[in-house]
């Protein structure tokens, strides 16, 4: 496979966001989200459910203590299955031996250290990095001598360790560890924890791998795939890469692994549960996105990283057939996958409805996850748009404007009644709430956004790739020379973007800068003098000499778009959404009453843009002249003695302004209904 | 309250039904299913899931001879839960002292009873006679000396009857029996099951009841109090009307029983399950037709029965509202109810989602319950119109053309491909099934079906009642003179129907006939000479002096209607139905292609009636000038980089002609999408 236009990551030292918009976001995550899930860890938060996943890592530490005083006397626990999340009898009184929490509670440690990781790169804060530090003491104390570090299994019995990879999420526990010990490892270069990490990976290795006698199995919930090449990138170690090509390898074969370890005779081929998997065919025969949807693009990204550093023809064609899968047949229009609240997970081809949607936050950031290692590979500004599209759309829904509250789900359409009275709305929440039990998306939130330079910009050796417009500056490489790069960018309230350089020496290179989607067909490529411009791919090509000082501005057309569905996705049927950039917008009760389904929108009277404040954020919002249907008013007729129904007349309207917010701001002035889409008037 | 314009049913030994239309589907009833549903009870359909419901009785019969045979010598089993549903080991060889089937099972015998003694009414035959009598004996034979007649606990063990009211069916079951004992009884005139019935009501009446230290609960399924009304109507005893008094009473009353029941503590008031239940307040201050939508209806019945006996005005006005909630703010435009598939149930009101119904077929049938009842304590066509559209659309639709297949739940628009691939549309079958392990659907169509009469007319002294337009002769007495009135009716082709009297003398009385809710409010009452007639709550009253041969012909309207639901249907917005008549039309991809979203329904333009045959019967078939969008074919735009989204642009459309055939005939033509709701042309 041609790799000749491949890129790759920018250490995060050598990148500051400035941009305002992000910053802000940045900000929020340090000063709030951290601190917050810091408390949370250790069960100090009285109104959260408690997390115990410090308490966990304590009494595994405990354990290891005692085994190593008592020596041959200790009498190792025997396992019990105490359920897939266990809580204390008194929830006051967890006791000091027992693991409590679901099974997989480990990795909210990993996340939280992942996202302390990139913000003390961002701002170093000395204190922060002590707390660390002892979390990090606490965490490695409960690593058994063999390397060995799920306190699940530490502490309920090794006896069963690795027999349930399906359920029990070891594996997934391993590489968040991975991801968050390489991050931390970056950030202050001390190795206690990506050594710890190394370990419980060489540990892992020995266990599982193609050799005779070696387990066959891989993970449930993927993301050690992606995690082991991270952990081969920053030790150089080509065992890592190894055992994430033979976790991909491995996935999908028959007979199927989990028959096996399920004892499962006479399973008929095919079984959802393989699709739920993403096990159903071996990774590289695969083509529709099927199952979980983290655990989808979770794999999907370990695969483009696989593809990127194994030169896999075939790999990289399942990639490219599951990003089509994915963008188009199964994403809604706000970057949001997994349709489905049933498995958290895809439905099926054009299954997209709005008003149970699940559209999970954590599966629009593996989305990008996904979007930038297929960047990496080959520039193309398909996936950057998506890209672009979950983060400023369902990512950004995630949370409150304060920081302070977050959605799991993210519906296209809401109505608090629906989600109190039908059982089946019941995971579409109109209010965000403080935590989860199950504390994926906000810790997930924390370290993507943390970590944003890492998908705006990315590097070749004579290129620099511009994939998203968050202001920035960039201290690089290109073809050799060192150069400063600073970003400045007005999204998403506007398309105004700009460059300049600061170098010591002129130096002949390439900005490769991203043409989005949204600027529409009419936008033109500059002419800048005396340089190389092409464009390719939806990126703009300037090659040329760059001198210190040379700056570029684009304006990139941000207008009002209204747009449709593929006409195969019902639920859309003669219904239209509204975006702006890549900001798509919504329509909340507080702006236009309630009974939003009786709008229409007059499409063809254009819209006007307001600049002003709207949850403390510098806001584009949009009106426009729409009608709102007056319900039938004719007393019950005799059609129907049904109150009911009522003879057809041409409905009557009344004209209305209607007022749309960016999508991600909903949610954030009461409870009400909420709808994306609307019917244009006709 | 005002019980003078009350009326009667008719023994249906004095109404024999001739209607070209609804003979055909009681000769299915008679010819189809209910021999075939005799071999489902004895399990000799070898590919319908087992019954077990005789191999019951005949296991309880044993146990009871074995206890006489032995005496002090008998050791009663001690009763153990097997679940819900039990089914052998074995499934060919089930054990012969086990009960198998759902704990509710015994009802299918009674279910099957109650239609057999319909159809002996109205077609005797000694051979069904001969199997139904020795039938009779075996669950006679089954019945404990005291009277106890529920299979599941007299062989699971005794010790626990009527310890688990709420959700083990024993007073549904006793329910179901009393109503096939009647009609075995009201057909055949033989006693055994009746006296039997009795019993066991006598026995009940001396378990629960409101003296001290009686059982103060009351039925999780309720049936028994409309069956208890019938049973004290056959036997002129009082106490049924009495016990049936007292479960009403105690439903709802706090403590709640199922509290103690289960011993469940610091329970919150208005928890849900109690109205699921319908449980959750007195039934005199009940307004919202809440839970279960079978149990709801059936309790409704009963409210009525019993408002209509006692005369209670608080009971009645509960009837009122309990109706209005149903067919003003929950009701399909086909007569369905119970929105949701889980726990079968209303949802909240005007939430009546086409797509992912519940519309049970048996919910609609006992909305017809309620309806009668409602009809027969103050006549308003408003019941009448109702129970014609649940009748010609739900329950009609439950059933195929050939009588050997049924649809439980009852969609307004279906995907094949939905219904497979989404599991919150699994419940939606595109194709009748041919039986169901709980099959409540095809034996609760059969006693419907064969005792139609009871719905289509009342009595009072001086007055006949036509409710719905069946064709019949009916011989009955008005002003003290015997008549017999021969009505006819074209129904549902069109709207001609005809009375005309056969009397030896002439007589002085009234003729009610319902004006159809469909018929317009066009339709001007006829001017008779010689007759006073006056119209009140939509029933014309002919008074006067009736000679023999005396005859009116009315010509109520049919015409196409297009009509739209409440715009609080969010479903509904934007779409139309389209009926003619009673019976609701719909379309098919077999007719229309697939893909049934698409299309668009020109209303101005009007309809074209074609008479044709269609899944042999006489059938009105509607065109129309309608037109199908033509999807999206621009190449992907630079709007998205999505191949799902475009910018959005006028709809183009194709003309097309639109077939619609009536809802209760689809999916006889094999499998395929169906709508009944349209968006109209703009």
């Amino acid at each position: 496979m041609d790799l000749s236009k491949s890129s790759r990551e920018i250490d995060l030292h050598d990148i500051q966001i400035t941009d305002s918009f992000w910053n802000g976001k940045m900000e929020l995550i340090r000063k709030t989200v951290i601190p917050y899930q810091w408390d949370i860890l250790n069960d100090k938060v009285p109104e959260a459910v408690p997390s115990y996943c410090m308490h966990n890592f304590k009494v595994a530490g405990r354990m290891n203590k005692e085994k190593r005083d008592k020596g041959d006397a200790y009498v190792a626990p025997t396992y019990t299955f105490r359920g897939f999340e266990s809580l204390p009898k008194d929830p006051k009184n967890p006791k000091d031996d027992e693991f409590y929490g679901f099974v997989f509670q480990d990795s909210d440690f990993s996340k939280w250290i992942e996202a302390v990781g990139y913000s003390l790169i961002n701002h170093p804060d000395p204190e922060l990095e002590k707390v660390a530090d002892e979390a990090i003491d606490i965490v490695c104390d409960a690593q058994l001598d063999n390397g060995y570090l799920d306190t699940y299994y530490i502490i309920n019995g090794m006896d069963k360790a690795f027999t349930n990879l399906r359920d029990h999420h070891e594996l997934y526990c391993f590489g968040h560890l991975t991801e968050g010990a390489v991050s931390y490892y970056k950030a202050t270069g001390k190795r206690k924890l990506l050594d710890a990490a190394c370990r419980f990976a060489d540990y892992i290795d020995s266990y599982f791998g193609p050799e005779e006698g070696k387990c066959k199995g891989y993970p449930g919930h993927e993301i050690a795939e992606m995690a082991l090449v991270r952990l081969y990138e920053v030790t150089g170690n080509k065992k890592y890469l190894d055992l994430s090509a033979f976790f991909l390898d491995e996935r999908g074969r028959k007979p199927y692994y989990y028959d096996k370890e399920f004892n499962i005779e006479n399973r008929k081929e095919g079984e959802l549960d393989y699709y739920y998997l993403q096990a159903h065919l071996p990774v590289r025969e695969q083509s529709q996105a099927t199952g979980h949807a983290v655990r989808a693009v979770y794999l999907y990204s370990g695969m483009a990283d696989m593809a990127r550093l194994s030169g896999d023809d075939s790999m990289y064609e399942a990639c490219l057939r599951l990003w089509n899968s994915i963008t188009n047949e199964q994403m809604y229009i706000t970057g949001g996958i997994g349709s489905t609240v049933l498995g958290e997970a895809f439905s099926y081809p054009f299954d997209l409805p709005n008003d149970s949607a699940y559209a999970e936050t954590c599966a629009s950031i593996g989305l990008i996850f996904f979007a930038i290692r297929m960047l990496q590979i080959k520039p193309d500004s398909k996936y950057a748009d998506v890209m672009e599209l979950a983060l400023y759309n369902t990512v950004l829904s995630g949370m409150s404007a304060d920081g302070k509250s977050f959605f799991y789900v993210n519906p296209l359409e809401a109505n608090p009644k629906a989600s109190l009275l039908d059982e089946r709305k019941r995971h579409v929440k109109t209010t965000r709430q403080k935590w989860f039990g199950c504390a994926c998306c906000p810790p997930n939130l924390a370290r993507l956004i943390s970590s944003l330079g890492r998908y705006a910009y990315t590097v070749s050796d004579d290129t620099l790739f511009v994939h998203l417009y968050i202001g920035g500056v960039i201290s690089t490489t290109i073809s050799g020379s060192d150069v400063e790069v600073t970003v400045t960018s007005d999204v998403p309230n506007s398309g105004n973007v700009g460059l300049s350089l600061k170098c010591d020496h002129e130096f002949e290179g390439t900005l490769a800068l991203r043409i989005p989607g949204w600027a529409g067909g009419s936008y033109r490529d500059p002419v800048i003098d005396g340089m190389n411009t092409r464009r390719e791919d939806g990126y703009l090509y300037i090659t040329g000499k760059f001198r210190n000082g040379y700056s570029i501005k684009l304006d990139f057309r941000m207008e009002p778009r209204v747009i449709e569905a593929d006409s195969r996705v019902r639920e859309d049927e003669g219904k239209v959404a509204l975006l702006r950039g890549p900001v798509v917008y919504c329509l909340e009760e507080v702006d236009n009453g309630k009974d939003l389904h009786l709008l229409r929108m007059r499409v063809e009277k254009g819209f006007e843009e307001v600049h002003s404040m709207l949850n403390g954020m510098q806001t584009v919002i949009l009106k426009c002249y729409g009608k709102r249907r007056i319900p039938f008013d004719g007393s019950m007729n005799d059609t129907s003695k049904s109150g009911l129904y009522h003879t057809y007349t041409k409905p009557q309207y009344k004209d209305v302004t209607l007022k749309f917010i960016p999508y991600f701001e909903w949610a954030n002035r009461g409870e009400g209904e909420m709808s994306v889409y609307i019917a244009p008037a006709t």
